[in-house]
């Protein structure tokens, strides 16, 4: 029998947020290859070998995946979120690229997932009903010259921006700077989301401004939504945490 | 009994790529409330009450949602995709901001969906590996001029570029423009995928050049991803379609 890889995001937590495609995939599996915490989501089963590794080592585990394939086993490598968006999926390519030239000819498939935006966004109303973009603010794979370039061109076509990968015990000082750039180009009130740990039982949304949001603490495991000037907040009173929504229309500019 | 509005993404097609909540709200809907296609998605069943619309009419449905909750009905507002990416979250939100205070304390909830360009890019390989944006190129909603104010800031940028509607009957010529517009940025070999239907029976997946898809057709059910200047194919044989992928890095520049 021939081997594979299926590349499978497993949402942002909740099992309740795995699709039924990525859930099978999971089912099929003999190895289970990932980060460790995205492992320890999957439960343990006779038949299935598990393999979790430290964060950091992506390709090298996106080679053992490929040479675990080979060798006819049925392979699952499992990333948070969505393995096409900042995760998994593309370092198995790379490896593929760079790899033994039979693994081209591996059946290789991935299974989407809720990603970290598109779970956040669900939970604060709509914050991404208009344009947007999804930037990873790390610097460990490219230079924090282009992110800023990046993030100068997106705030300016005023779009809404989702930030991964905002901060980490390695990385300090990254996203103070991401937001005091956006608050030379947006207005302070501007909303500012930060998710952590959606749909896990940490989770924790705070809805709050750009003035606020440079004072406020995050993690690793925070998502940042910066609103368009559209955004908007519909208060619901004093209990409950008011809805964010950016409507579907742009205006036409005012005539000069 | 008081009534609710549960939100969902029903995904691309596939049922299966459907997340278990999304189904649990769907199972526990009186009303199921949306676009006619998305609607005959949901299978029959005593006790459901379908409520099918035509396109464009968003607000009139976001608010017959709202009306029936606050009536004491449980309703499903079902879109494609992820309901917070160009479809009905948004409208929701603006018709409970517009309309009755008493909406503002109803339960509203979204459940996520896999939005289009996640499902396309698991079909190709890892096309958004790197950051990346969604635009929509309906002038529908807002000002020609934006759009390609916004399209000519993120290609400049180098993020790759998922487009939503296209193309309609109604707009025949936005694609075109969009694509003449890229191939002033960026080379004429960067990768365009046109990805129309992911995971119904009429899918039909095209990797084509940016010069090549400037000549290519398309309609209201593709989904075109332009790659970044680093987004990359995979060639596989004559007989297999490459994987496309976006690597995680970017390189410094060179010095000048």
């Amino acid at each position: 029998m021939s081997g594979s890889v299926a590349i499978i995001g497993l949402g942002p937590g909740d099992p309740r947020l795995l699709t039924g495609a990525a859930q099978a995939a999971l089912d099929a599996a003999e190895d289970l290859i990932g980060y460790i915490p995205y492992v320890a989501r999957v439960p343990e089963r006779a038949g299935l070998r598990r393999h979790a590794s430290d964060n950091r080592v992506e390709v090298d585990r996106a080679r053992h995946a490929l040479e675990l394939a080979a060798s006819g086993r049925r392979v699952a490598v499992v990333s948070g979120g969505d393995p096409g968006v900042f995760a998994m999926a593309a370092a198995v390519f790379e490896a593929v690229e760079a790899g033994d030239p039979a693994w081209r000819h591996l059946p290789i498939t991935v299974e989407p997932g809720i990603t970290a935006m598109l779970a956040a966004a669900a939970r604060l109303g709509a914050p991404l009903g208009g344009d947007f973009c999804a930037l990873s603010l790390s610097d460990n794979l490219k230079p924090w010259d282009v992110i800023t370039a990046r993030l100068d061109a997106v705030l300016r076509a005023d779009l809404v921006v989702a930030l991964y990968n905002p901060i980490s015990s390695a990385r300090p000082w990254q996203l103070g700077a991401a937001l005091s750039l956006a608050a030379g180009i947006r207005a302070p009130e501007t909303p500012v989301m930060l998710a952590r740990a959606v749909s896990r039982p940490d989770e924790n949304i705070r809805v709050l401004t750009l003035a606020q949001a440079r004072e406020a603490p995050a993690d690793m495991a925070t998502l940042v939504i910066i609103g368009a000037s559209a955004t908007r907040l519909i208060q619901r009173g004093p209990e409950l945490r008011p809805y964010v929504y950016t409507p579907r229309s742009v205006p036409e500019a005012e005539p000069a």
